[in-house]
C-alpha cells in the first residue's frame, strides 16, 4: 500500500500507523505500477488529482470517494482525457466516516459492512471494474452500482437538500427573533434538530454543492413545490387533509427508519431527568447493562437548565418495556411515546 | 387547588399525587369562586372550554396554555361572549414540558425558569393581568407579555415551519428512494436530525397548524422565497456567494445557540465508538464524573451497525479540552471540531 499526501506530516503518521506502508513523492511515483489507485481529495480538486493519477498510463483502475458523481466525470471528458484513458476512471463514494478526519482517525474496520457506490460509465473496462470491485469488498464494503445522476439525485434528497434546509431555516428564525427584538431563548425542539448541521463546513459543503449543484436544484424545485401543496393544504384549512398529509409523513418515516435499522420496530421513550453531569451516563448504563442497544438520543434541556427531557430511541417493543421499566427504577418518570395519542 | 378533567382516573392520580387538593365535578365548578383559571385542553377544543370557564361569571381570570394565540381570541370574540367577560381573559403559553404528558409525568419544578409567555388583550383589567402574573411568577416561572400575533410568528418560525419541513422531506426522500429502486439504508446524520419530528402525533399537530395557519402561511411563503433565492444562486455558479451564504447561517446558528445557552460558547466534538451496550454510558459516565455537562448528542450508527460516532456538544473550551482528554483515556478517537477545516 503506497500513498501520497501534500503533507509530509500526514505521510509520517500513516507509515508510523500502518495506513500505508511505503510513502511516494508526487500523485505520479503513487500510482506508477499500481492495480488501483483511490483519490481523497476535496471534491473541487478531485478533477485534477484523478486527471493526474489517470495520466501516469498502464493499466490502474482510479477511483475516489467523493459524495457526488456526475460532473466530476464530466469534467475529466471536458478536460481532454482520451476515452481510453477515462474508461479506467470509476467513480466511488462510500457511505461511511461521517466522524473525525484525517490519519489519526484510520481504523481497518471503518468499511465494515458499509455501502460503497460505484458508478462506472457505459464503457468502463469490465476487468477493471471487476478490479476495483474486489478491492472494495476484501475492504469489508457492499459495492452497489449505481448510474452516475442517480447516485446524486439520492445525496441531493438525502443529504444535500437537509443542510440547504438547516441553514436557510436559522437565517429565517434568527430574522424573525431580530425583527421581534426577542433576546430571549425561544427555539423548540424541533428547531434544534432541523438546525443541527447548520453551517457547518463552508468551504468543503460550498464545493459539495457547486459539484452536485444540477441535482440539487431539481431537488429543490421539487421541494418547493411540495411547501407550496402544503401552503395550499393549510390555506384551504381542512382538518382532514391536513391530518392525511401528517399521516402519509408519518407513514413514510417509519418505513425509512425501519429499513434504516434492517427492520426492527424502533420505539421512542420520554424521559424526565435533572439537567446535571452523570444523569445521562446514568441512563444509558442502566440500558447498556440490560443489553438495550440505543440507536439515538436528542437531549432537551428546560429553559432553567436545571431539568430537563431525554428522548431516546431503542429497537424493538420489549427493549422500550424494559427500559422504561429500569429508567423507572432510577427514578426518572419515563414513558414510550404513542404517536397516536398527545405528547 | 382544584381541577376537573373529563377523565375520573385522572382525576384519582391528580388526587393522589397532590397535583390537586379538591376535585370538581364540572368545569364551572372548578371555576366557582377562584382567583385564576388555567384551561389546559388540546387546541381545538381551548375556544369551547375557555368560554365556558368565562361564562361562570365573578371575577376569575381565565388563562390557557396553547402553542397558538391569536385565533383563540378571535374564536372567543366571534362566539358572543361580551367585551367585559372577554376582558377576564388573557392568553397564555408556557415553553416547557417537551416530554411525557399526563399526570402521572407532573413534577412541581416544571416550570422553573422557563419563559411563559402572556398575551393580554388592548383592553385586558390590569388587577386581573397582575394576578395571573403573580401566580405564574409564583410556579417559578418567568413571564413575558406579548402581542398574540407576535407570539404566533415566534412559534410559526420555531417551532411549526420545522415541523412541516421535516415532513414534507421525509415524503420526497422516500418518493425519491422508492423512484429509484433504491431498498439500501441510504439516508444520512443530517436527514435523520432534520426528519426526527416527521409525522409526530397527527391530531395534536392538525389543530396547531389549523390553530395558527396565518402566521404558519406567512412564514412558508418566506421560506419558499428563500429556498428560490439559494436555488438561483446555485444556479449562477458563484462559489463565493454559495460560501457566503453558508457563513451567515453559520454564524446565526452560533447566534441563537450561544444565546439559549447563556452565552457559553458551544463546542462539538467527534467520538469513533464501537456501537454495542454500555459505550455510551462509559463516554457520559466518564464527562460526567468529571463535571462536564454535555448539552446535546447525536448517535450515528455506521451502516454495519458494529462501529459509529457519536457527536456530543459541551459548553467551554476548557470543557471540550478535557472530554477530549477523558475519552481519549477510554481508548476512543476524539476530536474537537473545527468548522474552519474539514469534517
Amino acid at each position: 500500500m503506497c500513498g501520497f499526501n501534500r503533507s509530509p506530516e500526514a505521510i509520517d503518521a500513516a507509515l508510523a500507523s500502518g495506513a500505508i506502508d511505503q510513502a511516494a513523492a508526487s500523485v505520479e511515483e503513487a500510482v506508477d505500477g499500481a492495480d488501483v489507485c483511490f483519490v481523497c481529495t476535496s471534491v473541487a480538486t478531485l478533477p485534477e488529482f484523478v486527471g493526474r493519477a489517470l495520466s501516469v498510463g498502464g493499466d490502474c483502475v482510479v477511483s475516489d470517494v467523493g459524495s457526488t458523481k456526475a460532473r466530476l466525470r464530466e469534467e475529466l471528458r471536458a478536460s481532454g482525457l482520451a476515452e481510453g484513458t477515462l474508461n479506467r476512471f470509476v467513480g466511488g463514494h462510500p457511505l461511511a466516516g461521517a466522524e473525525a478526519s484525517g490519519v489519526d482517525h484510520a481504523r481497518k474496520e471503518l468499511f465494515e459492512g458499509a455501502v460503497w457506490y460505484l458508478t462506472p460509465g457505459e464503457s468502463t473496462s469490465g476487468v477493471l471494474y471487476d478490479r476495483l470491485y474486489r478491492v472494495v469488498s476484501d475492504l469489508g464494503a457492499r459495492p452497489i452500482a449505481l448510474d452516475a445522476a442517480t447516485h446524486d439525485r439520492l445525496v441531493a434528497t438525502v443529504s444535500h437538500l437537509p443542510q440547504v434546509l438547516a441553514n436557510a431555516l436559522v437565517v429565517q428564525a434568527a430574522q424573525a427573533l431580530v425583527e421581534e427584538s426577542q433576546s430571549l431563548p425561544a427555539t423548540g425542539p424541533s428547531f434544534r434538530d432541523a438546525t443541527r448541521v447548520a453551517g457547518a463546513n463552508p468551504p468543503m459543503w460550498r464545493d459539495i454543492f457547486l459539484a452536485n449543484r444540477d441535482a440539487i436544484e431539481h431537488e429543490l424545485s421539487d421541494f418547493i413545490a411540495r411547501l407550496e401543496g402544503a401552503r395550499d393544504v393549510l390555506r384551504a384549512g381542512n382538518a382532514d387533509a391536513i391530518e392525511g398529509w401528517i399521516e402519509d409523513s408519518r407513514a413514510d418515516r417509519e418505513r425509512l427508519l425501519d429499513r434504516e435499522l434492517a427492520g426492527g420496530t424502533v420505539s421512542e421513550l420520554r424521559v424526565t431527568v435533572p439537567n446535571r453531569p452523570g444523569v445521562l451516563a446514568q441512563v444509558s448504563l442502566a440500558l447498556g447493562e440490560a443489553g438495550v442497544n440505543i440507536v439515538d438520543m436528542a437531549l432537551y434541556p428546560a429553559p432553567d437548565m436545571e431539568s430537563g427531557a431525554i428522548t431516546i430511541w431503542v429497537a424493538g417493543e420489549q427493549a422500550s418495556e424494559r427500559a422504561v421499566g429500569l429508567i423507572a427504577e432510577l427514578g426518572y418518570p419515563a414513558a414510550v411515546v404513542d404517536r397516536d395519542k398527545g405528547e
